[in-house]
């Protein structure tokens, strides 16, 4: 099977290092809009062939969309019209972006709909750019579908079977439920992240005690402040109703906190150590 | 040289594991109140002999106090006094407490005050307790002296001996400028991953979400909940006036960041996560 890939970052990067030496994939063509990814991408030997987004489209049989939602939300439909045009209606197109609702609804109504296979690979890494794919990337993360019941069932079985080689674990989901969860267990990850960064960097002016004193607390928690924009402004942008309510609660508890300990209240800072503590039972 | 830990938790038991086969310690006593505690710690053989707290002042030629800071305040004049009562000039005492201007104002009009020397070793992970010690905890990491010129030149350079041993880098500080430090690097992180705990916990009542979607920066970033508050809730209290300064410069870094996000001003997020970015250049 030949297997387009838009974007050779992080995850597109990735999936084309395991897809092709696990058989998969015949062979891989990438596409890379910035020059110097795409020179690395190459050096790299990331893809058999980098070609343009047409021949991409034209020659693939299965299309992955890996670039940020902002330009995915405008490319997907854009394929689907392409598939349509050339009566290739075995062709199939995937995102992988981290927000589902939006890229879901640009297409609800179009007539190659079945075509489209809307997932959420959910691994990664603070780095991006090609030099930061690596191979086993995916293994025993979650990957999720959104509103599979959109698809049609030969699509669907086929990019199982893709996601089947990477080792993921499949969960089905509708789209606006993907993006409340994530708002939970990712994006708000990322937000404190920004904040911590950006508080320390804002206090410590002498940025040689920071280095200095960084315990591997310190660098754990604030290890997704290194993420880059590209990939987060339109993540933040288009999940905003849910990530502002989790950063209303997060927000909150942060004051409860700076309540007890301004009160000097130990129970309670006691009390809610323990309830935070429970997060153990639920991550190994 | 027979070193006598007081409480052999993660810190204690790590630094009783690497002392003893380093060839430091010819003799690692160790003292240990909770009955469980002291049940694993001697299957394990953490110390070679498990002693009451007198004997361990008694016997020892250096006695380190690695119990939270809360107890050590109290334990520390005790300790210096029986020294001076037994005219026992030669030994030492030292803490390795996660905040330090306490704890050196307790004994600073000691007459034996020039045998205690205030440390902070800068390692640890979330797990506590005998079965979290483990070898080469301390290997690259930060230790900070607090309040070195209090302390007698001998007593100085037998402690500074003993984290050369651990392979720890060695920094001078005064305990205020300790404490503030540390807010800004070490007690913030464990504060914001409990928020965040809290915040996940309260949102996601379906704890299988969790469980099936938390990424890997999730459980990075949260990992720190998992810490215990036997030992933060004695810093959290002591380091208060630090702590609140960097919560509230945090609050606002939030605050900050959700009004960017509510007001959809991608320009605003962008910078807000370039600026954010910098950590990268400050952490390997």
């Amino acid at each position: 099977m030949i297997v387009g890939i838009i974007g050779l970052g992080l995850i597109g990067g990735s999936m084309a290092i395991d897809l092709k030496r696990r058989g998969f994939a015949t062979t891989v063509l990438g596409v890379e809009a910035d020059p110097v990814h795409a020179a690395a991408a190459e050096k790299m030997g990331l893809a058999d062939e980098l070609v343009s987004y047409e021949d991409c489209i034209g020659r693939s049989d299965i299309v992955v969309i890996a670039v940020p939602v902002g330009t995915a939300v405008k490319m997907l439909p854009d394929i689907l019209d392409r598939f349509q045009a050339a009566g290739a209606r075995d062709k199939i197109v995937i995102d992988t972006c981290s927000t589902k609702s939006r890229i879901v609804r640009s297409v609800h109504y179009h007539p190659s709909r079945g075509q489209y296979v809307a997932t959420h690979p959910m691994a990664g890494t603070e780095y991006s750019g090609p030099w930061a794919a690596m191979p086993n990337l995916f293994d025993g993360r979650a990957c999720i579908f959104a509103n599979a019941e959109e698809s049609s069932d030969k699509a669907l079985r086929t990019v199982e079977r893709l996601y089947d080689v990477l080792n993921m674990r499949l969960t089905y989901m509708n789209a606006d439920n993907h993006d409340v969860h994530t708002a939970y267990v990712s994006h708000i990850s990322h937000v404190t992240s920004f904040a911590l960064a950006l508080t320390v960097l804002d206090k410590e002016r002498d940025e040689k005690h920071i280095f200095d004193l960084a315990s591997g607390g310190f660098s754990s928690t604030v290890r997704l402040a290194k993420s880059n924009a590209e990939m987060w402004v339109p993540i933040l942008t288009q999940n905003r109703d849910n990530i502002l309510q989790v950063m209303d609660t997060y927000i909150e508890k942060m004051k409860d906190f700076r309540e007890a300990i301004a009160e000097g209240d130990q129970d309670r800072i006691e009390s809610l150590i323990h309830e935070a503590n429970r997060i153990k039972k639920i991550l190994r």
